[in-house]
């Protein structure tokens, strides 16, 4: 199982929009081969940074994903509260944990 | 709910015996008051980048336990392998997922 961890800094004074449209996102993610879940958390420390923790079953289905209608769709959504470009990578699962 | 999103850049040639001091370190989370879950993952883009995401009840939940000998017992087992002091952060669930 692969995780994909996305920090996603976005535009001062814009959270309550962009939190309604990642809600409307979510059956975009939960459609796609090979997503187990999503989430969206809030940075403690940082008033205008989202953590985006998605579950693919590999590395390779996020970025079959990447390639589809929907994910053009979700950027379409999200992509202009973007302050910069988000920062995103994959945690691969070991099995070390509880 | 709160999750910690540590980013851990390690050592080089010492994953091995990273994980594997990581697999001891397991129960010193398990049996934190607060903590819901821990997970070691190992990053896909950077050889000797690890995350570990811990669930807490809250964030005050992982501030207790950093006063804990258990967590003075993690730093031990683990904190000689760091190259860089590890890059801690908190997400805060908005019930925004699937």
């Amino acid at each position: 199982m692969a995780s994909e961890i996305a920090r996603l800094d976005i535009l001062a004074g814009t959270q309550a929009e962009f939190e309604a449209a990642v809600a409307r996102a979510v059956p975009l993610f939960t459609r796609a081969v090979g997503c187990r879940s999503m989430r969206l958390l809030h940075s403690h420390e940082q008033q205008d940074r989202y953590w985006l923790l998605v579950e693919w079953d590999s590395v390779a289905a996020h970025e079959a994903f990447r390639s589809m209608p929907d994910f053009a769709a979700w950027r379409g959504l999200v992509g202009h509260f973007f302050a910069v470009a988000p920062v995103v990578e994959h945690g691969i699962d070991l099995g070390i944990g509880s």
